[in-house]
């Protein structure tokens, strides 16, 4: 495949679970590092996390993990709790892959993930999950 | 619920995905961090875990990739790769969650994660998963 | 102790350092992920803050050690620069504590929690520390 | 030598790559944390960034990568994506190696490294760098 | 101050903590990092550690909170537990400080922190502390 | 390019800085995780490291400022050591880059990268470097 051809293959794969937003983020860099914003695309996307052994809910549970464990890539969380909900993940689930992170990172990520969630929501309309879950 | 009740709740959520290698982990810091050993049972495992909203394999596979990209912590991620067969995901589904971290974490924490899931699978004697994957 | 219990005695726990802010923070995120917000208090404040072993003061100078190492995780060392003085700690020990990091966490990570703490110090009208410490 | 030469020594070696911002940022927490204030000049400039072994341009690279590779210390690599051009390194080449950050640091760092550099070339009036690149 | 002077009053404020393993780990890498060597000691403890604003026995708590935090730090760590024995704090109270990071910093990093102080104890001949703590 | 072709391209370029131990570390895991063995040669080194931008010894001291920031990445700080000598930089500049690390990441990073290099040197019988250094 040429470079062409599999960049948009990855914005094919993107689109599965991006609205729109995650592919501003990354073209938003463009114009200062050209190649970064195509490797996400054309590799990140095209070649990596379109593999067929996860499905996208499935890879978007292990994303959420990391960029909870991570810290400091809120940016990316938020892309990341939209593309989550967009793979087929509810609210809660979304809630509770972060309230995961308490136990296996601490409380200050795990609240910095959470307000993530919240600011994620609040934009999209989404009522508070059931609190007895 | 007493403490005794919580503990013995922890245990048994524990005893899900898990044949014995995380117990043996955490008790044998119990000597020395008694309180550490109670609370990684009865509350990570008894309260936290134990939370039905996500299936134990859906819980691994964020883990996967919490441990990954934390780094370092590579005696907990040995655990977790056999958790996460005992909980269901085939070796296939978990290398290629501990890949997904070369995205996001980036080529050492990827590499140092597929190398302590190598040990896991020839410790259980399972064969290299299908290099087409 | 029922949830409630111990939810109150996590309350009462938090209020030997807070005077508020903690609180509020927490609740903050109580509408999108309840479980997370009682956690913090019942659990984190309730039974693992409340141990005696360790004085309110010397678990603030431990606190500030890990938040300032953590990275990105301003919002809760905001907190705690407010705990720690509200738990006895000067603001001259505050500062010292905190410009302890440079030396195990380096100058970004040492810059970053001074500028927390100027903020606070702000905030609450504390005059700057005698430059001869 | 004394406290106010070893200072006044910091000065100079800063000033080989700093135009004023490192100067700010750093005198910035003087107030509240003056002997932090102090140790950066003194200290990290004076003493062990003065050393002749590496160049001020190769002593950029480093610092890029390890800023990039830590995470949530923006702030400081936005000092240093200046102070790298200001040391000789071009455009291209501060892009470059933050790029090579997709590697080792996984996509989020990379992304927020980017938008670092990209929010300093805006300041500078630095057009983008050419796309062949 | 000399170099040599700083570093003569970096030995004697190191021995207020050390009974020999900080400066043997210290002066190991002296051989190829000799630099490295001379400013832990003439700087980190000769200037840093030195200020009298904090005990040592605070001290130890920040730096047994920041390196519980970082991970990936257990040599120096090892190095901290003893040292913070030396400075007057019980085996509880470093247990203790360390069963904090279970609440910041997650369970594996409360886990490898509680396996090193294990270890040391053990070195030592310390008894397992108190249950009932 | 196909598939096999980029591959090659990675290991010629991979063969500018490696004398066998790179290779031989990415092929170890390759059993397990054939896709990364295969990303780490056609796409870090075959598409991103290739790129004219920064000469090899440029490089190299990017990457070895985020391997020592990283923390936990030993086993390849270990290899690019290897991999910056075979670049250009010589034992002196190599330990001066990662003694900047305890500018930016703190003693206990720095101490761990000292160490790694001090085995490398070890191995390849590389004589100390000058203490006047």
């Amino acid at each position: 495949m040429s470079r062409e051809e599999r960049y948009a293959r990855g914005l094919e794969v993107m689109r599965r679970i991006d609205t729109g937003e995650v592919r501003e983020a990354v073209t938003s860099v463009a114009d200062v590092s050209p190649e970064l914003a195509h490797q996400i695309i054309a590799w990140a996307y095209g070649e990596m996390l379109a593999r067929p052994v996860l499905a996208p809910r499935d890879r978007q549970l292990v994303t959420l993990g990391m960029l909870a464990a991570l810290g400091g890539c809120e940016p990316q969380l938020e892309l990341h709790v939209g593309a989550s909900l967009n793979a087929g993940l509810s609210p809660e689930e979304v809630v509770e892959a972060l309230l995961q992170s308490a136990v296996y990172c601490g409380m200050p990520r795990a609240l910095n993930a959470a307000a993530v969630a919240r600011k994620v929501f609040a934009a999209r309309g989404i009522a508070a999950p059931d609190p007895a879950c």
